[in-house]
């Protein structure tokens, strides 16, 4: 039975190896040794915020990619994305390991996005190395989507800190004890009508909680089937939204309830709501999930990636913010 | 055997109908008879460019649902894209139809990596209806990538016109007496260091030529297999260089080649060496290359959508402009 928007993997594809790049800032992450590089400033030694984008995520495909033994040349799809306008990063990245490409946009869900679709050409046996993955520059999308970094403009609590950050996997046939995609749930776009870009969080949260439903609904499961449930990047005041949501439909909201971007900067306030951006959910997904999946502590995990769908132009002409959360179910077997 | 980048579809899904909508300027194209419907105003009635732009995707989504029997609600998932900062218009158009929905972002490329998404999870047998496509607007797009369009700034002869239209399919399992989708390659970024953007078409023309050559070699097939091979929107000056690059690399170029942006407009000077834009080969593809199949004058066709990976910041920072195309081939039995 075909459902909507729903993927039940026959092959069970694993996550072989992951690589995480992070910047500066990002040392101050309670997850940062569980990262793979770290740069000591912004741009990674490039000339602009964009190429020092590109050269990190670079950096991340080759570092996932020396884990199982491989090079650029061994891979068979890269999927990824990034925030900038026309996904500039991404797509030099792909100039530069020169993977068969596909771009995909689900803005900070594109991490899921991307595994997903990693996944699905894997299990149709048409990949053998697949690189997927997101990642974010703070200042090359800060200035896109808000002021200019220079100003220093005061924000309020609710909003989030763009993480300078990449996460990528490599997906590979399935191999035991690796972590493995099992199925997953594409988000349907959700839209409450809220127009805030500095609280993001409260707009996400209803697609997170949709997404949610969809997946248990859809694959029959229930929370207590997994030891961690982790959201994208809500951070802290669309956290707390989310589980009120989830809440109300009924779900026994948990302990193994958690959020990339209400725990990525711990809690330091100088991040305000916490971290946002499509690095955000990649790096600890990528890190902290998969270690703890690696070391036995989780068996079973769920992943709800989300989005806002907004633009800086969306804004200014005084629209909503679409939003979207993809979900995706890993197994240790 | 895997091979980087190609997929062979075991199960042949087909385009089970088409939807094409196109603004005022585009009625001057020799393919309007093709088009499903067309706009008296660039804008389509709405308020801006993009929620104009994002109106005539939905459009386009309802009609090829309409034309097999369906609402969104019968659609399984949603694989559009757009070349507008964040893909703004197909976000809002996601937001309307309400199908789990994934962004996709190869420039123009986008019409062929969306409709081998679509196939893909049709063939893996998770998708009854999959809506594929992609879309672009003039006023939004140009004022994004060149210059503001009151100015009215003088083009060169090299340069393609953005335009309005949006092409999506829909793709079923296989039917037959459908175009069905065979099989396809994703295309490997080509940056052969040009930087003017007013001259895509010769930017894009080795990434063309590099993935039919890809497509052939990988495939097993030969030019004179197919009755048609149409690359995306090169435009006069790119559709020469990429036959002369083919010819080079020994391939036979005969009058089966074609260009949808060299097509679109006619010969009709203001528009310079064509047409441009994520609309441009998803509507020439889901209109006279889909006619022409049904109608039984081709029977196996090869497209190649082409897509320049630049940013209008990459272009400012002295960026080069990153070339890719992906291609998809369609049989009619």
């Amino acid at each position: 039975m075909v459902a909507r928007g729903l993927l039940t993997f026959k092959t069970n594809p694993s996550i072989a190896s992951t690589g995480v790049t992070a910047g500066p800032l990002e040392k101050k992450s309670p997850f940062v040794s569980l990262f793979d590089k770290m740069y000591d400033e912004e741009q990674s030694g490039a000339g602009t915020n964009e190429q020092g984008h590109a050269k990190m995520m670079e950096d991340a495909c080759m570092i996932a990619l020396s884990k199982v033994d491989s090079v650029p040349e061994d891979a068979d799809f890269l999927l990824i994305g990034d925030l900038v306008n026309q996904m500039t990063p991404s797509n030099f990245c792909a100039a530069t390991v020169g993977i068969p490409y596909m771009g995909m946009f689900s803005a900070c869900a594109t991490s899921v996005s991307t595994l997903i679709t990693a996944a699905l050409l894997t299990d149709s046996g048409f990949s053998k190395i697949a690189i997927a993955g997101a990642g974010s520059q703070h200042n090359a999308v800060e200035r896109q989507f808000r002021y200019p970094i220079e100003y220093g403009s005061q924000k309020p609590e609710t909003s989030q800190w763009t993480v300078t950050a990449v996460g990528v996997a490599a997906v590979t046939p399935n191999k035991k004890g690796m972590p493995s995609i099992v199925c997953a749930t594409i988000g349907s776009v959700v839209d409450l009508g809220m127009t805030d870009p500095l609280n993001m969080g409260a707009a996400m949260a209803p697609a997170a909680a949709d997404t949610l439903q969809r997946h248990l609904d859809g694959h029959g499961t229930k929370i207590t089937d997994y030891d961690c449930i982790m959201t994208g990047d809500l951070g802290k005041t669309g956290f707390e939204l989310y589980k009120t949501l989830a809440s109300n439909n009924g779900i026994d909201v948990t302990e193994n309830f958690r959020d990339a971007g209400e725990e990525f900067y711990g809690e330091d306030p100088s991040f305000f709501a916490g971290a946002s951006g499509a690095g955000c959910s990649s790096t600890v997904y990528f890190s902290e999930i998969y270690a703890k999946m690696l070391q036995g502590e989780y068996k079973r995990v769920l992943l709800i990636a989300t989005g806002a769908l907004l633009s800086p132009l969306s804004f200014q002409q005084g629209d909503t913010i679409p939003c979207i959360a993809h979900a995706v179910e890993l197994t240790m077997k």
